[in-house]
């Protein structure tokens, strides 16, 4: 107990909280180890809340970053998320949580942690392709993944699991290499991130491509309130 | 003369110089005419300095803005203009012109000119298609005119001059409303406006879509020192 309290009084007092399908992270400041909570398909906003409080016991922090699984609007998640239960859009964070909170889009959140100046383009590789636009003054999610790739399919055809299992890890690896090429192209970025889960199924990087780091949520979430 | 003077002293003291391949058009403040000085591919940014001062008399400015057609990138244009002839990418603007210097790519100036807050996507309908980004922020000139839109072919060959030869003016006024659709979701903006010569053959905008400003490169030019 007396280490997490000089912990939380010498790191950064920023609560991050990163929330998933499969697990709610929960990190101090910049922390490197976070906690997790499960989550799934029946956790609302409340649930998460009496979750995260349990988990960080005593834990001081006076400002909160939040990374929710869908699209934020105006600083509020714009509509419940697709893996969990409800309550996401109605909930008053600030008060829940007891201290002022900042909501951004998971990715975002993601992509902002990676961030090391310029304009970045984070790609996430997972069950879909995320796509994050990051400049030195704004982080933009975007939602390049349904716009037309090849065949009247879509790049999250391509790029994303279902392109996966249908073209083999060969050709899958070979549409990132091209997917990545166009998109940093069409949006002007210095720097290329890749993340999410499958990243890893790929061979090799793409040229002048970098992975993104494991804790980039939550090197994200401090960031979030320098901004 | 004396009236030039006085609208110096009384409106804003930003002179804008918008670069374009037939004329660089040339205004003091958010003065409604701007002065038209003649271009072409013979034009040096040198012939540009000496031209724009010879037409401004003795306008007195503390800082200009600058739309440059062409990329630009850390403040400078980052290669030579297609429509003009050389000396873009080396001039000292600031030396050149006496005062501090901002330049932009000459959509994004327009993008800016035409922003009324939140996130705005700009599209330039003329000989190809321009687009921009931008938020309370930043400015971010794009490049997806090239992407691939359907029959192994570009959104601007679709919706660009080559797309209105080719399809007659309904059919490519139907795929501007769909380009129009798509770019919009995946931009995840709250706005669209259109410029550009060409927006004028649309029969009618694409429903929420507003009609640029003509004076928007000179309002963007102004607003470009107030961020």
């Amino acid at each position: 107990m007396a280490s997490k309290k000089s912990k939380a009084a010498t790191t950064s007092s920023i609560l991050v909280i990163d929330v998933g399908g499969n697990n709610v992270k929960v990190a101090l400041g910049d922390h490197p180890l976070p906690i997790k909570v499960p989550s799934g398909p029946e956790m609302t906003a409340e649930d998460m809340v009496e979750g995260v409080k349990k988990a960080i016991g005593d834990w001081s922090y006076d400002r909160v970053s939040l990374g929710f699984p869908g699209p934020v609007k105006n600083g509020r998640p714009a509509r419940e998320p697709v893996n969990l239960a409800g309550g996401w859009v109605t909930l008053d964070y600030d008060a829940a949580l007891g201290a002022p909170v900042r909501v951004v889009n998971d990715a975002a959140l993601q992509a902002l942690g990676n961030h090391h100046g310029g304009r970045m383009l984070f790609l996430g590789l997972g069950t879909g392709l995320g796509t994050t636009l990051v400049g030195d003054e704004f982080v933009q999610a975007l939602e390049l993944a349904h716009l037309p790739y090849r065949k009247d399919m879509s790049y999250e055809d391509f790029v994303g699991e279902r392109g996966l299992e249908r073209l083999g890890k060969k050709k899958w690896a070979e549409h990132v290499f091209r997917v990545v090429a166009l998109l940093r192209d069409a949006m002007q970025v210095d720097d290329v991130v890749l993340g999410g889960g499958q990243t890893k199924r790929l061979p090799e990087l793409p040229p002048g491509v970098r992975k993104g780091r494991d804790d980039a949520a939550i090197v994200g979430g401090v960031k979030l309130w320098a901004r």
